[in-house]
């Protein structure tokens, strides 16, 4: 009998021993880096931040391409980490795994699911990590342990030997404490034409900016102003005029169809073991209905389309990453959920509609990172990049 | 990261040693018996097959009356037994502690959710062991592993100290080989004034029969033209007009209410780790309305009513103790569903209602054993367990 649960471990998947050396010369030559442990790597069992995942499963016998790529380039790798139980989580617990620490904040939570490739570049461990962000992975734990993240637009990065929660909005991301190693590895992963149009318009997003606590909002301001600044015309808008509840809805109707069948028929079979929220995931995911994606469908699409029409050539959006900084460890499972459920209104304007998105730290508020994000049409990840160094540079 | 899963395990609780010798004399001296692991032994953690419950409570300050009645009569505690997680299960599986070993049945289950107790006594490692029954918990173990087994009345024997799920339907049973034991045990721990009528009226149950395969139809034939020899006089009758799916559902409603209530403030602190369906079990629990059961309160009425009309003194009821003989080990989650909601359909009969219940080993199906039930009404255990000496006789 396990009766001891592991806690505020140092993000690298305890027991594993994952090391493989780049090529010796190539643009990331030099830099060592993380792998989210869904990423297979050739020998090693991908264990998913869940016991009977990896029980259950081979070692992997091809490394995941994203890796690849950055072997490819020199990167050094030096381990798996932890993540959310197969990545159903946005706030970085583990019970199984143990829940990263968040070396910026060492009574809170990583954020997740990526929370330990979060946790392992806050720390200085790596120079870079891999994670994912479906609805929010990447995202989160950047702006929860104050370092740079990049959701970047879907299906510019390659995410085969990956493990799948949710195909259409699953992304491979990435953090960095600089956000020039953000790019580097960004040269590596992107694949596709990018958008070429340079930053010519600012949107402020009113409605996100309301999610979040007025903390949060005076915190964020002076960063705010400074990309006002660079912005050659900046309006003000409501991104959801239907409320970003709706947009969360939405999103989550598709997600959790999409990942009931990612994994319903291994659950099925296996019987795993879960943390009992992770459960209650996977048990709504199983209760929405071929009739409930159909009746969410039209309301994506006008969500995609309000995007669209936003988001013209050189348009970039900015909202804070999250509305208030790290949840304290140890809440109960009845106070997270209205802290997921507002974490998740902002997370899924582009989560829902596969824009790219970059976290920055901006701020802090009461000593703890606060994130502001970037977010561009599918395809600009290349100028939202450029325009979040020049942000970085005035931020620092 | 806990990547195996013990399995096929002997009963017992590992890693636990709990020994408590009984007093030099008394009715019981001489023989040893083992309790699950929901009943407190002063000393030691009461771990009710969970490791987040073993791991958030303190050792027991106090041996739980039940147990320590049977130490007081001589008998000697040889060890905690493995449960089904939280009392929550009727298959006997339990991916933390291990799925006790069917000794009868090396390749089916052991039944549950007292499936280690049952498990020990079948393998003979003791000679009775305590169990809890709050909606087929003894009386599922005993059959599927050929031995005797008690669901007392609801409310004769004391159940302090013991891990409550459904108080309205908890009871403490308790299994043996032998009836003999199995009423020297009862001798010791039914308290209350018993009822006095004899054995005068059998009545066969003919929709319980009818749930239960063709197979074990046949193969209790015997048993049933044995009772009815015994028997002063008998009749066939429909226990539930309504459909014994009616009569599982208004049990399975009220239990899950109640058993809500014992753990929702502890799984809403401790985000407990559990199997799949034992999170499954506690979500469907924690959406049963307080309409919900009020729905089912003139139900539940109606049904006792009708056992009350049913179980006049002196009679008693014949039933298969479970439809099928246990099923095989490792099935899929969606194949175990229909297993349990018809092995319910006939343990809701007297588990909802409070009646008393015995199961015996009546015969085998395809070399597995099915056991044979007799109910009567509450008060009248004494004589449901005089019965089935005379029956026990019979049978071997």
């Amino acid at each position: 009998m396990t009766s001891q649960r592991p806690d505020r471990v140092d993000g690298f998947v305890a027991g594993q021993r994952v090391e493989v050396a780049g090529k010796p010369d190539g643009s990331l030559a030099g830099l060592r880096f993380a792998a989210k442990d869904i990423f297979d790597v050739a020998g090693h069992v991908t264990g998913g931040g869940n016991p009977d995942w990896a029980r259950t499963h081979s070692p992997a016998k091809k490394t995941a391409p994203a890796v690849q790529a950055l072997l490819d380039a020199g990167a050094f790798l030096v381990g798996k980490t932890i993540t959310d139980e197969l990545t159903r989580g946005i706030l970085g617990i583990n019970v199984f795994d143990g829940t990263p620490e968040n070396p910026k904040a060492p009574d809170r939570v990583p954020g997740g699911s990526s929370s330990g490739s979060a946790s392992v570049v806050a720390s200085g461990a790596v120079d870079f990590a891999l994670g994912s962000d479906t609805g929010g992975s990447v995202r989160i734990p950047a702006s929860f342990c104050g370092i740079c993240g990049i959701r970047p637009s879907h299906g510019r990065v390659p995410i085969a030997s990956v493990i799948e929660q949710a195909p259409s909005f699953d992304t491979v991301g990435w953090f960095a404490r600089e956000v020039d190693i953000l790019t580097r590895v960004g040269q590596v992963l992107l694949s596709g034409t990018p958008a070429t149009a340079p930053f010519t318009r600012l949107i402020v997003a009113e409605d996100a900016f309301a999610v979040a606590d007025e903390e949060v909002r005076q915190a964020l301001a002076p960063a705010v102003d400074a990309l006002r600044a660079l912005a050659p015309a900046t309006a003000e808008e409501v991104i959801a005029p239907d409320g970003l509840g709706t947009w969360r809805a939405a999103m989550m109707t598709a997600q959790q169809w999409e990942a009931h069948r990612s994994f319903a028929d291994w659950i099925d079979r296996v019987n795993p073991r879960f943390s009992y929220d992770v459960a209650q995931r996977f048990l709504n995911a199983a209760a929405t209905s071929d009739t409930d994606l159909a009746a969410a469908k039209p309301v994506r699409e006008a969500h995609r389309q309000r995007m669209a029409e936003l988001l013209r050539p050189g348009t970039v959006v900015v909202l804070p990453t999250a509305p208030s900084p790290a949840p304290r460890y140890g809440l109960r499972q009845s106070e997270m959920q209205d802290v997921r459920r507002r974490i998740i209104e902002l997370t899924c304007i582009a989560g829902g509609t596969g824009a790219a998105q970059v976290s920055l730290p901006a701020a802090e508020v009461d000593g703890l990172p606060v994130g502001f994000s970037l977010i561009a049409a599918a395809g600009a990840d290349e100028m939202l990049l450029a325009l979040a160094q020049d942000m970085f540079e005035i931020l620092v």
